[in-house]
């Protein structure tokens, strides 16, 4: 049955002309109490339909025994009446109309098989009429602009809603609410705000194309449990970047554990955490690990755009607050301000001799500490070139709230990109209080001041994207060719290789043998000294169980090896076949590489780079990235890399042939879009830097397929 | 001229009889006033002498026109007069009997030279009276027990002082009132706090001494910038850990850039952060980066104790809230707890299946949201052996404050380690006054939690101190030998070895070739293959110039190594003089180590251990101890290398002799410890682990010493 047409586009379900609500009452201590006070008390401007049998009137407003006696037409009705009730009222909502359901209710797929029923029940109305369900299990949504304040959630307790330029999106209800609260706390106010629980029909993507779309929304919030369709979210957050509107994300699941967790939360699945990051490193969006820190930056890049060049300069007023400053600052890894000779002479005639300098202590200033003198010196201070944004850690000084607010005016004359952070606690609370009366954004604790700082210096590091999609490399094969390849099921090492050597990427030279004198044979075809290792379908570690043999300097050495991995393998996995054995090259190794596919659930296939041997799960040092890859973001990849200047030529080593990596990257990249569902993964472990010239050459290789019909949708070219 | 008796013990001047308030107002708008209040308003039971000679009373107290006016006994005396006029005041003081002076003042040594002399003067009078001297650059100090709020600080204006158990010692004055207004706000308490600024006279220290011996504090945190003397905190803080009195610190000038701002701010000598945290690392005390963090991790452990065995329960009103504490806790590398069956099992009686473990979401009750639903589901989790600590990320819920307090009981009934994380801003602020009002800890921010949680459980995993001084190994030279060895001023790396060996420190055969001749000659006896190496003093990265050649298999190749090195010598430093070549066995090399000494300012001398090679500096992973060490400690140094576990044999490797390597380091350290201060640093990189037998061989050393003269103070043996 084909879906009917929805009834609400997103625009109109923000912008509702009425809300009905179900369950209304004058009793605050009730769900539909809440929302009906707050829906009121924020001056929706549309038609307040109350709903609920027992009552004539509620708050001045006529009531409604049901939906279908209200009256149309009805764009939104919010629903918090126990999961057992709900399926009579969303088919009572469909038939009268409505446009669009929020349903706060819990008890749906989060709740096991049973709630999950009801919840496909209730997409099945939604798909069949086109009435529009946001939820379940959500915490409804608000739309300062359009006075929309739909929530039973006692963070609308306030006098005015905060608008601003903020759009958030959350699958948590609890979550929406807090990051509400605290940004709110700090000044920042939003434009739309949504809580999407268990996206039976709105999803997260939905409402990110609404924002980005959306004139009042300049920059895009999202805490993610779980994507419904990570390729459209990848589209989109292109989408997004090509517009120029930031968009920032926060997603639980980044631990197995907590991928466990928030499977059973809002019923998502929550993917690949890695896979997750690499899609939003790609596409721009700014990824973070604190809900509260990300609306504070994303308030800070609407503000200031990307981050300047030059350093932090710190400005406290007190050597404490300075000390701090800079500690942290510089632990993060950001870079210090170095002021100017020009600077540090008008700063020294404000300032005593040690605190004429990044970091400021205003407590060393010469001047009486009246009005103005904190002022004039951060003015000289933030117009130095070399301070590129302004950190403020702000302890107590005398005047508290009249200094503090000289320093957000001077900041906010100043135009520079700065964070301030207040220190301590209530006794601080007209500070704050003073601070979002001229408008000065501030953060009430170091750690968010300085996750902002690092992400607002990320996005003005970040490399414009590479314009356009990557461009297959020459003499790639056919990809058709591919899919029979990988069809046959497991695949033997030599098998994968010779797939590896199709697409261009280096193999060692080496020849597969079924017996010990095929491989003697092979040995002198290759030249002395050779590698012998174990084909069999059942190992996968082979260096472990010594089923690999190193540097076999002749014949006898080659017959020897052979017996002792026969040995070894029936001694690790009795049972297991020897299929026969590579004979390769012994090639002279340098640095070792790992390159690697990895299909994931909800992007399709990923590239792996990054250090390997047998280390590489001891110390990781990889990354990850969407394939197929272009070769400027393959080298980007690779820069990412803690030990990258390894391959540059470190210490007087000599470089690894640094393009010649790049290109099997991309060309293993394209091998991964080729191979669609049919690969699960593949490991090229190690990628040997030859000794003598740096070429990469392909030592080791393992894959997994899928089998037939394990094909899926695949990502398009970026 | 030798010092005079101290007037007052430190217990004395923290319990004064009577305090003189200079420039005592009734105007709050000046320190004086405000002083004056703070100390009035909480109910100082002792005599309070307002000073100023402009009023006859204030405040209806008898006010004095000079502190010699006053009629002693003044216990103490606080001042915040202008430092030009600081001398005249002090001196006023020291006739008058004064016992000790609070100096609130600043522009002493932080300011310059001529405020450095002044603060010398300061000191001269405090040693030749024997007046104690806080101070100055300070923000005074709170006894609680004692009813002495002695400081201008605004976060005084509250209607009781927050008494409990921490004691508080910080430099910055501005911290300590941050601190303790985030304290108060989260319900902890103080026994005393004290900030020192420049330690002119009283010292981080004296506080230290008389807070491990103080009844009423049962745990210590310490805001440092700079140690006026490292080995009395070494000793003090060993003192702390075998009284079984916790100590946590926070300490600046963790980073270059932070040691530049602390040196000007309180003048203190800031050196190596690393040291000082080894040397807390041995002694017991944890080390933190957040000041407010660590009042609650001590809190904490003051409640429940140090960590018990099994992980973290997280427990949240909401599944997004519990997916979040998940994630954080296991990023932050914690155990998340795993519940048995039995517990499983009686949850499924209160919970929805998904929500019935590890993490809990209340939102998944089974039962109507009624009081001691969210109790009894807390009681089972709780219970559960499995779990250590629960961690609750406290999002809004329906009946928030009810809720929150019942969950607050539920943990203070079950008796186990916790930590509440209140997630909204302003929202949840009756959450807080309700928990504060049962005295249930929490905490404002997830990120400080984590932090709790993660000193907490380290504190848990801590290896008892080992019992008494590391024994001096058998057979090491006489300590007195090493002096004149060391005097001679650079040493050519043969010399070091030759130092290492005496050590008995295992050392690669090798000999010094002063000609190529000679070389040869070494090379037929040591056996080929061979290493030749540069000896130039001038020469610190060898291998960088193409100053090593490694396997030279004959003389014809040890003839052509000469003559290169001496051609890559000329061109990279021309001038330097080849004083010969070292000629060493070749070694086949398994892992590469680099064993280090260095000699630290404040703490004497350091060992390092860790993995070395050229990549050191690139990625390093090295671990750092006060010297002398036992075997039992340099095993737990090396076990907290990130790569330990190749030294013990990874994925088939053949294992390391752990049992040499500690030996080794144990004996370098010793060679430290003796070498006192003649010694500036010593490497040994690479200390090579034999391919065959995993054997520790140093096949490079270099030392830099001191000269003559530069002996100093050693620490004693732990």
């Amino acid at each position: 049955m084909s879906a009917a047409k929805p009834r609400l586009s997103v625009r109109d379900l923000l912008h509702p002309r009425s809300v009905a609500v179900f369950g209304a009452s004058e009793d605050r201590g009730k769900f539909g109490g809440r929302i009906l006070h707050y829906l009121a008390s924020h001056g929706f401007p549309g038609r307040i339909v109350p709903i609920n049998p027992r009552r004539a009137t509620i708050a001045g407003l006529p009531c409604h025994p049901g939906i279908e006696a209200a009256g149309g037409p009805i764009d939104l009705a919010i629903l918090a009446v126990p999961a057992g009730a709900i399926l009579s009222s969303i088919t009572a909502c469909a038939a009268a109309g409505v446009g669009a359901c929020v349903i706060v209710s819990t008890g749906f797929a989060e709740a096991g098989e049973e709630g999950a029923r009801v919840q496909a029940d209730l997409q099945a109305i939604s798909r069949r009429t086109g009435m529009r369900i946001v939820g379940p299990n959500c915490m409804g949504l608000i739309n300062t602009h359009h006075r929309l304040a739909l929530s039973s959630s006692l963070v609308l307790d306030v006098p005015e809603l905060p608008r601003g330029p903020i759009g958030l999106i959350s699958q948590s209800g609890a979550l929406m609410v807090a990051i509400f609260d605290r940004a709110r706390d700090a000044g920042v106010g939003f434009s739309t705000c949504v809580s999407l629980g268990n996206q039976a029909d709105v999803e997260i993507c939905d409402i990110l194309e609404y924002m980005i779309d959306d004139p009042a929304t300049d920059a895009i919030c999202m805490y993610i449990e779980g994507l419904r369709d990570g390729l459209r979210f990848q589209a989109l957050a292109r989408r997004a970047r090509d517009r120029g509107k930031p968009v920032f994300a926060v997603k639980t699941g980044r631990t197995a554990a907590g991928v466990r967790a928030a499977r059973s939360h809002t019923a998502s699945l929550a993917g690949s955490y890695r896979a997750f990051a690499a899609v939003c490193r790609e596409a721009g969006v700014v990824l973070m690990d604190d809900a509260d820190a990300m609306v504070l930056a994303a308030a800070m890049r609407v503000r200031f755009g990307p981050a300047r060049a030059g350093g932090i300069g710190v400005f406290s007023p007190s050597g404490g607050g300075a000390g701090i400053g800079v500690d942290r600052v510089t632990e993060a890894g950001l870079e210090v301000a170095v002021l100017g000779e020009a600077t540090r002479a008008r700063l020294r005639e404000l300032l005593l001799p040690p605190q004429a300098d990044n970091p400021i202590d205003l407590g060393g200033r010469l001047a009486p500490d009246v009005p103005g003198t904190a002022a004039a010196i951060m003015a000289v201070f933030a117009a130095d070139p070399g301070v590129g944004t302004v950190f403020v850690p702000l302890t107590t000084t005398p005047r508290y709230e009249a200094a503090s607010r000289e320093i957000g005016e001077a900041l906010l004359a100043a135009g520079k990109p700065f964070v301030i952070a207040v220190m301590p606690g209530g006794a601080a609370d007209g500070v704050r209080a003073a601070l979002r009366a001229i408008g000065c954004p501030f953060t009430d604790r170091i750690d968010d001041a300085i996750r902002i700082l690092v992400h607002h210096a990320e996005q003005g590091r970040l490399a414009a994207p590479a314009a356009g999609a990557p461009r297959r490399p020459d003499g790639l094969p056919d990809p058709a060719a591919l899919a029979p390849r990988l069809a046959a099921g497991a695949l033997a090492e030599h098998e994968v290789k010779a797939i590896l050597a199709d697409y261009g990427i280096p193999v060692a030279r080496e020849a597969f043998a079924a017996d010990v004198e095929a491989a003697v044979a092979a040995a002198r075809a290759i030249g002395f000294p050779v590698v012998l290792k174990a084909v069999a379908r059942a190992l996968v570690h082979k260096s472990d169980i010594g089923a690999v043999r190193l540097g076999l300097a002749d014949e006898a050495a080659v017959r020897a090896a052979w017996a002792a991995i026969a040995r070894a393998l029936g001694q690790a996995l009795p049972g297991a076949r020897l299929e026969g054995c590579l004979v390769a090259e012994m090639v002279r190794a340098g640095d070792e590489l790992i390159l690697g596919l990895k299909r994931d659930d909800q992007f399709g296939p990923m590239i792996l780079a990054g250090f390997g041997g047998t280390e590489v799960e001891l110390d990781p040092d990889t990354a990850l990235a969407p394939a197929p890859i272009g070769a400027e973001a393959a080298l980007r990849l690779l820069r990412g890399l803690r030990r990258f200047p390894l391959l540059e030529g470190w210490r007087g080593r000599r470089p690894a042939d640094l393009a010649a990596i790049v290109d099997a990257v991309v060309r293993l990249s394209w091998l991964g879009a080729d191979a669609g569902g049919a690969l699960a993964e593949l490991d090229i472990n190690p990628l040997i830097l030859r000794a003598g010239d740096g070429r990469p050459v392909a030592v080791d290789a393992r894959a997994a397929t899928r089998g037939p019909g394990a094909a899926a949708a695949e990502p398009p070219p970026p």
